[in-house]
């Protein structure tokens, strides 16, 4: 279904949600089955699946677990209880604005199919659910054919976080872009931030492009910059949690960081995101909520301390990236060039008035 | 005797080197003894004992433990094999020019007093390392009171790396800066960069300024920009392993990205180091030679992977950071002020007509 060789991100399956432990990667390839939809929240929380397109397809499918879940037989009370269930699920984790967007989307299917009986309802919602992830891919098949032209033979291409297979329905944002280069004949070579603290960067996209055999060079996500001094890096493509009316961009920690100086080398950075990752309620990034995470995941790992007992420590999940460093962002429609702020608008507009592009 | 509460970084005891392991900090406070030279030599290489002034001092008594280990009577053999000796030492790390400087210094003080026989010699060597760790902790000392004034109340300061007491005899460069500052009554708190991959700000760090009661808050040294740009960092204080003649500096991997940023927020980066770190002969940073380490330091953690195995990483030891984006250089002497390159060459002629200063 993922299109990824030899694993699914996430799938539906009779009634259950399975995913891809990602905790456990890159040691194990361990699959979760939730068929509670708590189950599926609890697993965005503690990020055995993340990835803003990923936990977008997972609170889909957890609105769906949670539908089936439902005893009601009165298409009312059956909805008010929905109501309830997409609302813990919304709240799983408060960045990555693809999680409130897939929810809507549920929520939005039920209302305007009230008439239907309950049984009927959860079939939709259930296929709904299905039809996202199907469509999440192609979406990043879709992207990757666009974002694979900026990237040129030869080039050297830093990535920071994980915005791959892993963190889509599969295929990956800026990963697809990167694979859809490669598919396109481009010898590339990249660069892997680790990304601290969680290591999404050593853990899955190093995992990852092993898998699809393209050449990459783990480094700490401090070396970039002494790399783009050398002229070692050629061009910088990331994925987004959200993305506000005028392009800023929220995304892993350190993204910003790459940001600056991507811009101070003079080298493209750029964005990838479905159009699901934009907010255009938010008319600037400093409106996007930056979630904080438990200091634990910088100070300790594999159990043991790694700063003294009781070492105060700050974990910021998310920074923000003004749109005025970034050289375009990606989307399944085409790339958005500065300035930002109107190309965004001009997407919105495209978007609504061809919405299934 | 290093003047640091509670431990010492490295101390001549009984004939032999006594250091604190420091690969082993924070976890558990253990000392290495060393009776032979070629342990410590094997101690600077392992990052048992590591910064620059640190391993200067250890270099120096490691050359007197190497005097004290020839069986030679006659003055002549005993200065060839001491050469020897010297040469293996000098070669321990490639970065840090403190480790040629310190084994120079043993050298130079074995040519002035040829006249004199092995025992006397001997006992010469092994007071000079014992002076020149003194006198480092004198030299720390003397640019925490110059540095100081860099520092205002309340300030938030940001360091990367470990360039503390463990990094010099005792008192510390960077430390020693932050550390004079507090002790002045200045009501500061430190940004802790972990500083990936070796995490010496994590466990050494943030382990001497908790014995030292000064706030600090770790954090990923991915996060640095997003604090800059919230303003939240006044300034930065790191130390350094080699400084060109025109002011460039070589210091940890990373330490380059963090002066791009500040020089983006427009927040000071300032340096502080002894006279022992300069490299007159090298014009500029592009010559210092970069130690390139094992990538199992970066994929790999608390012996299991935290990358797939066999991932190619790159684990370079060190960055250069260009003089223009210095604000300051704080040493022994004073503080050099940009331009940079006239600064330094200013304080080579006060040195040279003034080395006790």
């Amino acid at each position: 279904m993922s299109d990824i060789p030899g694993y699914d991100t996430i799938r539906w399956q009779d009634n259950a949600v399975i995913m891809i432990d990602q905790r456990r990667l890159p040691e194990e390839e361990v699959y979760l089955t939730c068929t509670d939809y708590r189950e599926v929240v609890e697993a965005i929380r503690a990020l055995a699946i993340r990835g803003a397109p990923a936990i977008g397809v997972a609170a889909a499918m957890a609105a769906a677990l949670g539908a089936l879940g439902c005893s009601e037989t009165d298409p009312r009370a059956f909805q008010r209880h929905f109501q309830d269930i997409c609302q813990v699920i919304a709240k799983a984790r408060p960045t990555a604005v693809n999680l409130t967007w897939a929810v809507q989307r549920m929520q939005t299917l039920v209302a305007a199919n009230g008439d239907l009986g309950v049984p009927a309802l959860k079939e939709k919602l259930v296929a709904e659910a299905q039809a996202m992830l199907a469509e999440d891919i192609r979406i990043n098949r879709q992207m990757g054919a666009h974002g694979q032209t900026l990237i040129h033979d030869g080039d050297a291409v830093l990535t920071h976080c994980n915005a791959g297979g892993l963190a889509t329905g599969g295929y990956g944002t800026a990963i697809g872009v990167i694979r859809a280069a490669w598919e396109a004949g481009k010898k590339i070579q990249v660069w892997v931030d680790e990304t601290r603290p969680v290591l999404q960067g050593a853990r899955l996209t190093a995992w990852e492009l092993g898998k699809l055999g393209i050449p990459h060079i783990l480094i700490p996500d401090n070396a970039a910059a002494a790399l783009m001094a050398k002229g070692r890096v050629n061009c910088v493509v990331v994925g987004a949690d959200r993305i506000a009316a005028n392009g800023d961009v929220a995304n892993k920690i350190g993204t910003y960081g790459v940001a600056v100086w991507a811009s101070y080398h003079h080298i493209p950075f750029y964005v990838a995101a479905p159009l699901s990752t934009f907010d255009f309620t938010l008319s600037d990034g400093s409106q996007i909520p930056i979630e904080e995470r438990d200091p634990a995941e910088v100070t300790r790992m594999h159990g043991r301390g790694i700063a003294p007992a009781g070492c105060p420590a700050l974990n910021l999940a998310f920074d923000v990236t003004p749109h005025t460093l970034i050289a375009g962002i990606i989307t399944e429609h085409g790339i958005c060039r500065p300035p930002l702020p109107a190309a965004v608008a001009a997407l919105q507009d495209a978007a609504r008035s061809c919405p299934g592009a």
